[in-house]
């Protein structure tokens, strides 16, 4: 068991990032570990890699609906549909950086959450986004004047580009020692990891060859 | 708790419907269910989708070996990557196809799943195959000539195509009572369904909203 900086990559699109981050937290208490939150662009992340997100193919976005569903309800996890979805996470993103929000990240980014997928609430409007800063007693006018900034707007953009240069490829993402984990149901793995008993027990040259596994059919 | 009929969609491209199978036949032996495979074409389902496929995204490729190395190797699963991937999965997939094994259906896609993904042998490979299903005592000479038959490749098209109609954009797929469920992890909703317990205890009313949900934004 040791102490070790947990990177969390999200956007507000994806549900699963929710639940992750509910979790992530326990696990970090429990383990004393450093929590870095990355507002990221899940569409940033879909344009590099060409690939649709779930909500662009409508039986998937169906079941990732359901499927988080289950999971909040089996777990005892308040969920409620954004208004809308897709919704534009532009403005409830930018918010959500350590430069914008500085000490208070964790605060707005828990508020945005809850607000979103636990409420059901629309963060992507500008006047229900203001209640709800405001409700949550943080500093309102600040936080909306900061994210006006084109140095904040940039920052979001490297995140993202940081991001997929790490190989990112998809929301929720937890990079801990350069090791990538995607999805909330890796956090049982995050926690093998961070006993010491990650179950991936394999040599370096084995890795390699995981890493350069060779090929032998594309689709034309 | 019930009897019911699981149907199983598959492609031997899916390290997750290697585990899965597995899975899902003690599930089925536990509640008495019927198990109906279904083998389909996994390029088919992301030609359709417009989609890439895992093995299409060089971190995301490398994250799944890992991922479900994990899995097996948490749940005692024997695990071996096979010798190349993607690799072409006409053959076997062909193979296992009702109409082709007939009453030995069940026999064929366990011993092409253990060949693959449990030794990491090529079944994309006909003297490798040929081999593989020899030693199962399988009837290989019968088996492989039923394969050039053109009605056995419109099959397995017609299979995709239906599984498709369904909503299926990913495999491993699981319909009972029309329910979808995509993906390994997902034996544990199957479960409850089966037992009279799935969480997902929403009015018609509330399915038909996640159903037609509304958007606010999209990529351009």
């Amino acid at each position: 068991m040791r102490k070790a900086e947990i990177n969390f990559y999200f956007d507000y699109l994806s549900p699963y990032a929710y639940l992750a981050w509910l979790r992530v937290q326990k696990l970090c208490d429990k383990y004393g570990s450093d929590l870095k939150a990355h507002p990221i662009l899940l569409a940033g992340l879909l344009n590099h890699w060409k690939q649709l997100g779930p909500a662009e193919i409508p039986p998937k976005r169906e079941f990732v609906f359901k499927d988080t569903y289950r999971f909040a309800k089996t777990h005892g996890i308040l969920f409620q549909l954004p208004k809308s979805h897709p919704f534009n996470p532009l403005m409830p993103l930018r918010l959500s950086l350590k430069e914008t929000a500085g000490d208070q990240q964790t605060q707005v980014i828990n508020t945005l959450w809850q607000a979103s997928w636990g409420q059901g609430r629309d963060i992507s409007n500008i006047e229900e986004l203001t209640k709800i800063l405001d409700e949550a007693q943080l500093p309102t006018a600040k936080l909306l004047e900061k994210i006006q900034d084109p140095a904040i707007k940039e920052k979001l953009k490297s995140e993202t580009s940081q991001a997929i240069a790490q190989g990112v490829f998809g929301v929720p993402t937890f990079i801990i020692d350069g090791e990538l984990f995607w999805g909330n149901d890796q956090l049982t793995y995050l926690e093998m990891r961070l006993q010491g008993q990650d179950p991936l027990d394999l040599t370096p040259a084995e890795l390699e060859f995981l890493h350069s596994h060779p090929r032998s059919a594309s689709r034309m």
